[in-house]
């Protein structure tokens, strides 16, 4: 549909929870947003106007996406780069860029970018067997970690390696077509930390607050805007680092920087190139959002403000439990907690699986987490009071 | 479309942009949201999945629009009350029903009911020739305020008359069907205020804080929240006031109560059952804003903390100008303002019309006054620097 009032159309190729909430950021800014989902009942599917359903592996499908879109983002790192560099051909404007998003969509290629450029990294290195692995381990010790170079996520395609017979185990599953083995040093870290930066083409770049993030199964379940006690030295340092890895590898958008937080120092673990898990809290706890200034420097528009809105932002994710109807926890929730902020992503609930989230607002993170674990315990079914 | 997770239908006539910001809340809640829209490219049509088109006075048209809705309510008070009234036989749960509507539908109707309950009013009378007009000036001076009991908004159907020749022109006109004339006595207020309650159909009620609204030609063009140098005396009387209405005529959903504050009392002026241009600011700058508790009420849900995230909160309403492409001003007031919130309608620009409105959070109503006033301005085209 033409804007009426002169705006353009943003495209993002994936129709999950980062599309549907992208697009409510789209709404507010009078901003034309296009969704390519892969069905019918995907997230953003449910709630954009201007959807279309198809594969993101569907060459056909995506260029047909892409006419009349002003630029093209995404709400995944799936789309093959090959896709990609056609859009880039036809004049389309992918950001970000597929030589950008190939540090997101592997592993090695990251790595490789983030040693090259000297940001703190794991000693890691490429491998083809379970003595490669072994090798690796006689330098760096056991346990390691083991991954595929793609196709990884939420815990998927990351082992923690005790031994050689484990490698071995591991490795006896083909790999996924592009996909390679890499191994990395297993780093002892205290907690995990995420920054994350939005960068615009023209380079001007934020910096979101440093948060402190923990994976429960692979799967981010609880966020803390700003990390506590996180020294003025060591949250400057990793916001310095995503700000870097933004610069070098010129992404634009929203990038997430994983982190290892040692005690003492910072590694990097992961990269996403888009809004992230970690990044969620942000919708109410931040001046602008982490969507609606993925949008801003997507379109090149001058950025927002990614300050706190509260001394502290707790979000935390609601799993799939027991209880199919989510909506049924509303009447509970909402009474015991008129300050709590859902947001569900209209899926079909599974066990394990991210349904929705939890933000609050406050003074005390540790009193914020106890109710936002309530809450999203409550919505999972492991507590009914 | 079913809802995956268990969540009800919300159905809204209307395709406004209080139907697209009340699209937002429903999204992040997860709730099904349905909009029967005039056309395609109404603010809400642009952007909502489940949009229907139609004519809210077509009989045929909304009731297929309710069909499959757990409940209807309205970005409007226009839709005529025996369709609401088939509706509710039907069993569709209509919120706010007929007859709580009907007070904010026509004026006559909310004068003898806010009488009748001792609410502070303006002298007022039913009128039917300039003679009578002539007559109630008589008993309470010159100039009188002529109203039509229905159809006015936005400053329209709204005249101050200083004489029974000017009474008489304006009546030369005929009046629309079902409508009829009265008059009310000019208060001499000293500003404007509006109390916003959200009300829910087992009778809990929470009020939002009573914000200062400025009118330019009839139109809301600046809120303040909390309305500065308000006594708490005041605060306090305005917010009862609505309360006992919303509770009175049976309110479900928000209601908002439009006063004249005459510097030592507040006096009644209109009632809106929907959310409002007065609450527009509880976007970013409640806890919960009207948007998100007008569907919690009108789902019978525990209603959300209607507190301000901040000491002050402006908002300002962005009035087309001469400028067609208002997206063009987002490279200048974003730049300048980093703070700055904005919500853009997808309307096409004509002069004068609302098309957006800009929201800042801070300490000092004054300063946050002066950006907002600059960005709306700068969409207006009136000013370019």
């Amino acid at each position: 549909m033409k804007q009426l009032d002169g705006a353009p159309i943003v495209g993002m190729i994936g129709g999950g929870q980062l599309a549907r909430m992208t697009a409510e950021a789209a709404t507010a800014l009078g901003i034309g947003f296009r969704v390519l989902a892969a069905t019918d009942t995907d997230p953003a599917a449910q709630v954009v106007r201007d959807v279309r359903i198809g594969s993101h592996e569907d060459r056909e499908a995506v260029l047909a996406f892409a006419q009349g879109c002003d630029v093209v983002t995404f709400d995944h790192e799936h789309v093959p780069t090959d896709i990609l560099k056609e859009l880039a051909a036809l004049g389309v404007e992918v950001r970000p860029s597929a030589s950008a998003l190939a540090h997101a969509q592997d592993k090695l290629h990251m790595r490789q970018a983030l040693t090259k450029m000297g940001a703190p990294s794991p000693a890691w290195a490429k491998v083809e067997t379970s003595d490669d692995v072994a090798k690796f381990a006689a330098e760096n010790n056991w346990p390691v970690v083991l991954k595929t170079s793609r196709g990884g996520y939420d815990g998927k395609g990351v082992w923690v390696i005790d031994d050689v017979d484990q490698a071995r185990a591991v490795m006896a599953t083909p790999l996924a077509k592009n996909s390679l083995w890499l191994v990395e040093q297993f780093v002892p870290f205290v907690r995990e930390l995420s920054a994350q930066v939005a960068r615009s083409p023209h380079g001007q770049a934020v910096a979101y607050p440093v948060v402190q993030t923990k994976q429960t199964n692979g799967i981010c379940t609880e966020v803390i805007a700003p990390a506590p006690g996180l020294s003025d030295e060591l949250a400057l340092k990793a916001q310095q680092i995503a700000l870097r890895i933004a610069q070098e590898l010129d992404v634009v958008g929203m990038l997430a920087v994983e982190l290892f937080d040692t005690g003492d120092a910072i590694v990097v673990n992961e990269l996403a190139m888009r809004p992230h898990n970690s990044g969620h809290w942000s919708i109410e706890g931040a001046v602008t959002s982490q969507f609606e200034n993925h949008l801003r420097a997507v379109l090149d528009l001058p950025l927002g403000d990614p300050s706190t809105r509260s001394a502290a932002v707790v979000m935390v994710n609601v799993l799939g439990g027991t209880v199919g109807n989510l909506y049924s926890a509303y009447r509970h929730v909402f009474a015991r907690d008129p300050e709590l902020k859902v947001h569900l992503y209209g899926k079909e609930v599974k066990p394990g699986r991210k349904v929705g989230h939890v933000t609050l607002l406050g003074d005390n993170a540790d009193e914020l987490l106890v109710r936002g674990r309530h809450a999203a315990d409550y919505f999972s079914g492991t507590i009914n009071e």
